[in-house]
């Protein structure tokens, strides 16, 4: 996989592609990437990217020729068709169910914005989708970008290392994940419940499925709606609503 | 305000602080901030901070001695009682009503793990705030951390050059931003609203409110429930819905 990513900050984000995970999978060929400054797009005498909104307000508002520029060349580069994907508070909101659609690309190209917003025409005119990550400001699209980046990475083949990780986190199965313990069985007092060190697998799986849709009915019952019960399910469902 | 990260990959994020209004409120002396290896703090001979989870299953549990600890001595160093906020999926939904509490705080505590979870004794005896950004999948919590500071530190008093930015962004309204247009009037035969050209400040006005409204409700009309409509709003909105 290929990923642009159209930002005035690089350097705000050179390091998260430099740790963990997405430093690995780059190392191992499992994707590349390329930040790319639009200002050194820009045909503005004055390097400018940015200007004051028509109409009046406060901000200055991204001017379209730097960007549509930088996208035209990224894509020009490349063989493939991109998905062209600009991070904004009025996007789509992100899911995983987006991941896993973005990482069957083979071209991500994600236009970060900065300021008080975009001209309209590149999003009617440029990008293929609009992309929100949470309904809260930030001051750029720089962290939605990275936040799309190592979800998506994460997806691609061979980049995790314990393949079954990725299908059992959160979100993925649908429910919340249920409580986690390890070494020292008792902390300064604080015990591992008992069942767990038990050895009985049968016994340790119902607890851990009544345990995650406890946490999820109690968190985040929006999540039960869109969850296929099974009738076991939905039994442990009822026990945990009729407990004290 | 004081902000500690506790997190195993610190160069990830020291970036983010370097640039943009994170690097300039922090030069202004607006926050102060910490980045903590919270691996500095294990007491195990071999350094690790994580371990098998008990009841089986994949991936690796972090422990709570390396947090607890990390999380008491960066109390200590303080006068203040901190929030002490665990970024992971199984959190509240963060949001800008939960920016606009954090910022009131003096001192911030945030928990970034990886791997496959917390140790449920973090949750239960040692943090003040559990945050998920959103509903999708990441290596790791640092994104988040980025993601509750970014938001937060800008919320702070002298924080944004200019004032007016704040409260009119997206979700500071309940609204979804309207179109923004700047220089050229005519890019590529893509032309900017008349509208917009006419020096009508009472047209102008009610043109961006009626398509902040349409944006909402083609996009977002999950948040056009919560916004109080006036009457002069709910007008605006019959007509879009009126539109072919």
């Amino acid at each position: 996989m290929q990923i642009d990513i159209l930002t005035l900050f690089p350097e705000m984000i050179s390091g998260v592609f430099n740790s963990s995970i997405l430093k690995k999978a780059h190392e191992k060929g499992k994707y590349q990437y390329n930040l790319v400054n639009f200002r050194d797009y820009t045909t503005n005498k004055h390097q400018k990217v940015d200007d004051y909104p028509y109409g009046g307000g406060a901000g200055m508002v991204l001017t379209p020729q730097p960007v549509f520029d930088a996208v035209e060349s990224v894509t020009r580069q490349n063989s493939t068709k991109p998905r062209i994907v600009l991070m904004c508070p009025q996007g789509e909101p992100y899911s995983q169910s987006k991941a896993e659609d973005l990482a069957k690309e083979e071209h991500l190209i994600i236009i970060c914005g900065h300021y008080e917003g975009y001209d309209e025409r590149i999003r009617e005119h440029l990008v293929t989708d609009e992309i929100s990550i949470g309904d809260y400001v930030l001051t750029g699209g720089e962290l939605g970008a990275m936040v799309v980046v190592d979800s998506v990475v994460r997806l691609l083949p061979d980049v995790l290392g314990n393949e079954s990780s990725a299908p059992e986190d959160s979100f993925s199965t649908g429910l919340l994940e249920h409580p986690q313990y390890t070494r020292p069985a008792d902390f300064r007092g604080m015990k591992v419940p008992d069942i767990l060190l038990s050895g009985d697998h049968a016994k340790i799986a119902a607890w851990r499925k009544k345990e995650s849709l406890r946490r999820t009915y109690q968190r985040r019952s929006d999540l039960l709606e869109q969850f296929d019960l099974t009738e076991e399910d939905q039994r442990m469902l009822e026990d945990i609503k009729r407990e004290p």
